[in-house]
């Protein structure tokens, strides 16, 4: 099982894996690996994961057999495991508990050779779904805080040498640090402003357009003003909205439609770039405990994506400072240009 | 020039070149480029670069001429400049101001072949004190707030195509929220304990042992217990001390003798990986600001060394949280071990 590690000096966590089995030279330079003639994946191969916890599929179609367009299954290599309790606890001056947590695999589409902005919007409607439902069937869970959803689209960012398309889910028993600062930060301007700090951003940039992408009638794609990478994307609902998991089949169609017409942008102008996309979602609902419940509504969900064109320097993980060398305007300009 | 901007979604600040001569094609994915023959660094070359702003030099030798053996270049193509004012602002819902601050290159040798860890003690220890000079200098000017010290080793780390070693410096205009959050922390820590958070977690460490590196009169050498990355390293004062610049002749000495033991270690073990290292210090003295003063004796200065051995994923970008699959306590096994 692994550990979470809290950082006392910055409130992070890391979850590190508890193995004697790694030697150093696992981590001398490698080039690019080789991709494995089998993959787990693929449609035929479902007896080679767990079995599936959630699938969309034809009627009559069986689980773990042939016959669905999206399949959720457990990761045969978790970072974090389901069974056994937290056990917080004190190291000395440091802070610890178990790795306890669902990591589990969305098989976006049963063909290995697309990528997730090749799917039809039905099927990209189907992926978005599945998110919705696991997130919905996790909330039950007592021990978790948080659902996280993100991909790793090609090696540079972190993808591993499988390149059959698939999201990461993992839900987890704290609040990441990276959500708490947004969490704080839109309470305090709802209360200072009686406003969504997201809804007054948005009606700006709707205003302005200069750095806006994309937009429908249920979202919006933006370069964000302080954006971290060169060609950054900001994909949010118009309509103020906590939760991701509260979107009926319209808007998910229509989320469906800006995502494919993004990644669609970002794939024609940079050539196919490695990115991260990542939902950034309230919390889960824990109504023993007030304190989230007051504040979910403020909070206005959102998803970000990383084209990883540069590298992340000294600079970057000394500060927490970025450096960006593409202005977000002129990014928004060549990718609404792009057609 | 360019901008600072603002996230007024999590407070991170973000400096965007003000261009309008990129084009998508340069950000697509290139294998590694060719190092140029000519290099601005290397010694006979000093005129190549703008006029040195310190150095360490023999005896009779002219400024901008050879004969140093550390030299410290404002960079040619800076992320911040020096000349004009901050002018913060808004920017409608958002916050900017002009990117001012100084970016200085610290050339750490005159040999282009070498690494910083080949360099002998009296060199490193040259270094150390050129850094602590420019500390010192730039601490006069009343816009700086922080000196960012950083060194980006191999391209994997974002060093550009020039190999000659080299750490960069930046004066920035505000405090980075990554240094910001340890300041906090530290500061709250002590009204609670009366006791520096970083020494008590010292004093853990060097009673127990399973995550000490390397140690002498002076420093200590760890892996951290919420290492972010594999092999990461925490090189610290064994004696509490806030500021870098602090440091006499004989513990720079000894700070020398350990990053160089340290960095031996990780080239030899990992064979030659690339990392980051940076500076954590606290802030610029402003006698006319009551508030950092306050503080700045909870901070306990440390150097951080972060090898790139594993990519960054968007479970990191969307969460905040680290993912490292190797225990520290392995880490610093092989890292103590390896002689």
């Amino acid at each position: 099982m692994s550990q979470m590690r809290k950082d006392i000096f910055t409130g992070r966590w890391v979850i590190v894996e508890e193995t004697t089995a790694v030697r150093p030279a696992d981590f001398h330079f490698k080039k690019s690996l080789k991709e494995p003639t089998f993959c787990p994946f693929c449609e035929t191969n479902e007896a080679a994961t767990p079995p599936e916890v959630f699938a969309i599929r034809q009627a009559g179609s069986l689980p773990n057999h042939p016959g669905w367009s999206v399949r959720v299954v457990p990761n045969s290599a978790p970072h974090l495991r389901i069974e056994g309790d937290l056990c917080r606890r004190p190291g000395g001056v440091h802070e610890l508990m178990n790795g306890i947590g669902a990591h589990e695999i969305i098989v976006e589409t049963p063909r290995h050779d697309l990528s997730l902005r090749e799917l039809e919007v039905p099927e990209l409607s189907n992926v978005i779904l599945a998110c919705k439902a696991r997130i919905l069937d996790l909330e039950r869970d007592p021990r978790l805080r948080y659902v996280l959803i993100f991909k790793n689209q090609g090696e540079q960012a972190g993808a591993r040498t499988i390149s059959h398309p698939i999201s990461h889910l993992m839900a987890l028993a704290v609040t990441p640090r990276a959500i708490k600062t947004k969490l704080l930060i839109s309470r305090n301007y709802f209360r200072y402003k009686e406003r969504c700090i997201y809804c007054d951003m948005l009606e700006q940039e709707l205003d302005h357009c200069q750095r806006l992408i994309a937009e429908n009638k249920d979202f919006a794609a933006l370069a964000p003003f302080a954006s971290r990478f060169p060609f950054e994307m900001l994909v949010l609902p118009k309509t103020h909205s906590s939760a991701f998991s509260s979107m009926g089949q319209e808007p998910i169609d229509n989320l469906s439609c800006i995502l494919r017409d993004v990644l669609g942008k970002l794939d024609r102008i940079l050539s196919n770039p490695p990115y991260n996309l990542s939902l950034q979602d309230r919390p889960l609902l824990r109504p023993r405990v007030g304190y989230w419940n007051t504040i979910e509504d403020d909070f206005h969900w959102h998803i970000e994506i990383l084209p990883q064109v540069a590298r992340i320097t000294g600079f970057e993980w000394a500060s927490g400072f970025f450096y960006n060398p593409v202005p977000p305007e002129l990014a928004a300009r060549c990718l609404f240009g792009s057609v």
